[in-house]
């Protein structure tokens, strides 16, 4: 393996100009993060309530009351920190940034004199710190605090969070390390953001604490266990036991499969695969191979959902992808984005670019309402809506998205997405350009300032603009060919471009002396794809999905009329590409085709044939379902 | 409507003889009631401890002891004396016959002075009598041992237990209505129980308590709530707010879909269907065809299994038929059973004889294993050995019978119906022999002593001899002509019958002059069905279930090898009616064809098209799945 070469990519220095993307940024910096604070601090009517910003100023001594919320309340808080951060790099805003940071001032004085922070064991438990690893993740919150102090110290150059959680870090290191306690998080997080500090200020003490709870994780599989009989009290009902539900039943590099709650799974592989990348460990990473492999070949739907059980909200076993009692929770394909851009970063490849664009376009948006105000926790890819969110076995399957949770995990982790998107986009090594994802912007790299126009996903016509910072000239501009373009075409400056190409792992590599305003086009079709599934996948068999691009489409009952489980997509019948139209569902391309519904009389069961009759079905991107009302939806169709 | 035309068949004067049932009455007389007797006896290891027969020497003060099982322990002891009944019917056994008298000895015992009989309340809350009707089932268990006590009093002339159930039903009039207290049973079964009485002892009192509990039922939903508040405390936890559950949400005549409870629904229908055809209570009767219509048109499994939700074993919504998530208890069927025989009874029609047979040859005996030893509670329609009793949502769905439950309803019940199957076979009015189930034996009736000989299920021709008893010699002669019979020819005395033949609700009346030794023969042939589902049921489009006769098949992975959701029947492709195996599956006609297996490569998800190779399918009868090992199975099969 290589370890990794690619540089972390400044913030400040992307803008995403993207009519796709910078709408939803919009969407993130204008309505979700102001109605998010508004929530924390327990100002909006009707929603469940929050408590995240009292919580910690009753630890800070500011006021009285309670602790109210999830034992991991505080990490509502260090998601919105950060995704205001981000927020900042994209659009400043002084009142925004004056109430980040009083919400900081309040952070640190809720940090005990030892370093310790975490509002819940401050505030009602403090003789239980450090006791229940196992539910009460102290070490999630702090993951989580660490990644906001990294973002908030990047963009706004202010230290102030990221000393406290310095020193929450050396807390940490003294209690487990230096004291020389056994312990692993129940809920891993704190490796990602130990990562995050170890890369914003270069000290390796983050990446050797980090690197502590990767290696001693599973190494006694018992743990949990064991902690559970010697503390003697349980915070909630987790069954210690359960050692595949948080990824403790087997030492790290041990793991070949993706195993357990989904999003500690897809957490901990990005950290494992951060680790690998300093360290060149090649176990670690040979794992986290493993593990990809696993998830993209046999666990993950098509539109980069992972985690197919509602039970643990939890991979299952290979090929086990039911559409309508499906779990696949929005953060789950938000961390498989984290775990993608580390195995990018590792080995440049459309293995995991491709499937980081799938959750991106699909898996994750359609955790969000269009209008940003309401939310999916779970992302069926077939809603019923008298069985959906009712009837036993689908009760978590909500067919509509509601505005709030208790456990208010998904929206803050799309919000901190969508406004640090820009580090996903491009990167760079000592050589090398890299365009991961074609999302229209700037960006001010070391070997050049370079921009993208695109009106992806809806035209396949990428044209980049070239400006050589000047460093060198003659450098690689790598373009990531996505697994579902088979032809395409490069334009240099608008002439065919007949230099050096290289095609390695779905990058073409562009290798030439750069000037100033040089451009590059790459242009391919965006025709309809038919998708089938695996066999071994029993819910699919007889079913098609369409997708263009990264776009899978779903179909919906208010399009199509009432049980669309009746319609079939014709095999061989032309599908039309509709016109971009911007006034449906803030704009999409839509698809129309000749399709078939069968339907029978009255009869419960009959013999003989079905009724057939041919009927117009339209398509509408998964990513907007559920945004016109409550009513039907699928995105594997019966074909014929 | 007509009131109850037909009269009671007296089970000692059936005699079953047919080879697929007899050998079942067998395995129940010779194993299965042995093996019972010894679980409600604790003398069996590794099952589930039973307590039954203990609970009631405690109660009765023969030994000390504490209460053990369920609320509705005592139950099970009803059950077993009611199959026991039935069992000295079809083969006399002393020993048996002692054994009971003792038990009944002790349950007479166990009575209290003024009549109330429950070892639960009696030993454990002797304060809490009557108190909650919700959960405790002191009405459902009298109920059960009301019917025990009207079998064996009419197979053995003993009237002790009958006794003790009268002055048991005594207590219960002088309480609920003399003394005027509000209260309906949590668990419907008393009706059926106490309209038994009624029939074996003509006695009033019996069918206006009967009457009285079902008219009072949801007169005032908030019954169960209110008796929750009273109360102030709970047995477990059942919500007294789902009035659903216990079908007390409306008047019982005003109900006209099936909801809830599937057990407790059909043992109400049952008793709301005897009640009408005693009192010809119109709006009673249109309730119970409403509800029919409603069950065998859109909430029926093609087995007769029903109650698709695992919670609540209850009905759900129109059309919601999953099969692998399914419920489909065997007690339901059974209930099924019961409640067709009522409706039957008021209306002799295929309507209802017909979903009898269906029920019976295959979602009841599919409850038991050939060899009559281990039992299904759930009787699924497709089971995957790596998700079936193992993932959320599938728990309940073993792949393999287990041999006993701590809740053992069902192998009991399917002991009492196999027992007393004759009563399902024949029946008699005035005028008018009918024979509704083609299950060969001879039967003493005041018309004529009837003889059967059938291969049936697996051979279509059945010859009746029919023995005038001489009380008249001109009546009619009724045969079922089932639904998927859509030819036929009648033979009398060996030559095509030219006389008189009126065919109503899919009887052929045959009226004539009978003489001693006259036959009857009615011809039929059996061909493979392809059975289609009404398109609104989602989880059967695009597929196919074959039937033959009242005969629904499956599929098992031992045959067809594995991921047998690959495997498609072919629409046009002959099916291969093999011959009559004795040695398979303790004696089967099997089905052969070639079908279409469709495999893919290692991708999840693909563009192009499946490859495809011909197979041989094989077919066994569903009531026979699960009996060698553990395997896939499907009803529904994909069809091209």
């Amino acid at each position: 393996m290589n370890k990794k070469v690619i540089k972390e990519i400044d913030l400040s220095q992307v803008k995403i100009t993207d009519e796709f993307w910078s709408k939803r940024q919009t969407l993130i910096t204008d309505t979700v993060i102001p109605y998010q604070e508004a929530i924390l601090d327990d100002k909006v009517e009707g929603v469940e309530k929050s408590h995240a910003f009292a919580n910690f100023r009753i630890a800070a001594g500011m006021e009285d009351g309670e602790f109210y919320g999830m034992v991991f309340q505080d990490s509502d808080v260090a998601k919105w920190l950060e995704a205001v951060a981000y927020s900042l790099s994209i659009k400043p805003d002084a009142k925004l940034e004056d109430r980040a940071d009083e919400i900081i001032d309040t952070i640190a004085k809720a940090q005990q004199a030892d370093g310790y922070l975490n509002t819940y064991f401050t505030i009602k438990e403090p003789d239980k710190r450090w006791a229940n690893l196992h539910a009460c993740h102290e070490l999630y919150c702090a993951g989580h605090m660490m990644e906001a102090a990294v973002a908030y110290y990047k963009v706004t150059g202010k230290e102030q969070l990221l000393n406290v959680m310095e020193r929450m870090s050396d807390h940490i290191e003294k209690y487990f390390i230096t004291d020389k306690r056994e312990g692993i998080p129940g809920h891993q997080e704190i490796e990602i953001g130990l990562m995050k500090m170890y890369h914003a200020t270069g000290k390796e003490k983050f990446f050797n604490l980090a690197k502590h709870f990767i290696d001693e994780r599973g190494k006694d599989p018992n743990y949990f266990l064991k902690e559970d009989q010697n503390r003697g009290w349980k915070h909630d009902i987790m069954d210690p036991r359960n050692t595949k539900y948080n990824q403790s039943y087997a030492p790290v590099r041990e793991q070949k499969s993706a195993e357990g709650h989904s999003v500690r799974a897809v957490y901990m592989y990005t950290a494992m695969a951060d680790i690998a990348s300093v360290n060149g460990d090649m176990e670690l990473y040979q794992a986290c191979e493993a593990i990809w492999n696993n998830i993209v070949t046999k666990r993950m739907y098509i539109t980069g959902g992972i985690g197919s059980n509602a039970e643990g909200e939890a991979f299952t076993i290979d090929y086990d992808l039911p559409n309508d009692s499906i779990y696949a929770e929005t953060c789950a394909s938000v961390g498989l984005i984290f775990y993608a851009k580390k195995m990018l970063d590792i080995h440049p490849s459309n293995k995991y670019a491709d499937v980081m664009e799938l959750a991106l376009y699909n898996g994750v948006i359609s955790g969000m309402q269009l209008d940003g105000k309401r939310f999916f926790y779970v992302n069926p890819l077939e809603v019923n809506p008298d069985v959906s969110g009712k009837l036993f076995g689908y009760k978590h399957v909500l067919p509509q998205r509601p505005a709030w949770y208790q456990c208010a995990c998904c929206p803050p982790n799309v919000a901190r997405l969508l406004t640090s998107l820009g580090q996903y986009v491009w990167s760079e090594s000592e050589d090398t350009i890299y365009s991961h994802l074609f999302i229209g912007g700037s960006s001010k790299l070391e070997l050049a300032t370079i921009t993208l126009d695109s009106r992806f996903p809806w035209e396949g016509d990428m044209t980049y603009t070239i400006n050589p910072s000047g460093t060198k000239s003659e450098f690689n501009f790598a373009i990531r060919i996505p697994s579902y373009v088979k032809e395409y075409k490069i334009l240099c400056n608008h002439l065919e471009y007949t230099g050096s190409i290289d095609i390695r792992d779905g990058y073409c590599y562009i290798n030439r002396s750069w000037e100033e305003g040089d451009t590059v086009q790459l242009i391919f079709d965006l025709p309809v794809r038919r998708v089938h599934t695996n066999t071994l996948v029993r819910s699919n068999i007889g079913c098609v999905a369409l997708m263009r691009g990264p776009i899978v489409y779903c179909f919906e009952g208010i399009d199509n009329g009432d049980n669309i489980q009746e319609l079939h997509v014709k095999r061989f019948e032309k599908i039309t590409i509709g016109d971009y139209d911007p006034n449906l569902l803030n704009g999409i391309v839509p698809l129309k085709m000749n399709g078939i519904r069968i339907y029978s009389n009255e009869d419960l069961y009959f013999e003989g044939m079905f009724s057939m009759k041919e009927e117009e079905l339209r398509a509408i991107p998964y990513y907007a379902w559920g945004n016109r009302g409550l009513t039907q939806m699928r995105v594997w169709m019966h074909e014929c």
